[in-house]
């Protein structure tokens, strides 16, 4: 059975995110005025089989903690959803 | 007043995403079978000023068109809330 996930990968709080500052600089240069705070994450989208929700859930959260999410700098949440078979991917 | 938002930024369809490939790649080597599609976007969060939710939408709009989202390869959503004074920005 086919799985589409979004996971939404963000640094945690206190974590010092340079890509974020950077963005909110150069926001205010372009004339954007009042931007208090930018922080950037990363979106990962994903399409995989599993044979059940409960097995893809596992997975999913397993491929989040080994290699989408630095669990030292950084959180995860995702959204889990049956994807329909030869539908593509759907998820650009 | 205050808003927040959260902007996720992705390639758009037919557009290579060898960032994604490179994932899926890492997460076969791990061991993760039946990964079919991987697909890396951006997620970016903000707090800024804006008098009312209409003024709001337009500068954030504007944001993504000038620097959050090349339109020539990436499309983008957005979600809007009115945040909190004094909250911490609440997106980390």
């Amino acid at each position: 059975m086919r799985w589409e996930a979004r996971v939404l990968v963000r640094l945690k709080a206190g974590v010092l995110d340079p890509q974020g500052a950077a963005t909110r600089s150069a926001l205010e240069s372009l004339g954007f005025s009042g931007v208090e705070e930018v922080r950037v994450g990363k979106l990962v989208e994903l399409a995989f089989q599993a044979p059940n929700r409960e097995e893809a859930e596992l997975r999913l959260a397993q491929m989040c903690h080994k290699l989408l999410a630095n669990p030292v700098i950084e959180v995860f949440e995702y959204a889990l959803d049956a994807g329909r078979e030869g539908s593509g991917c759907g998820l650009a």
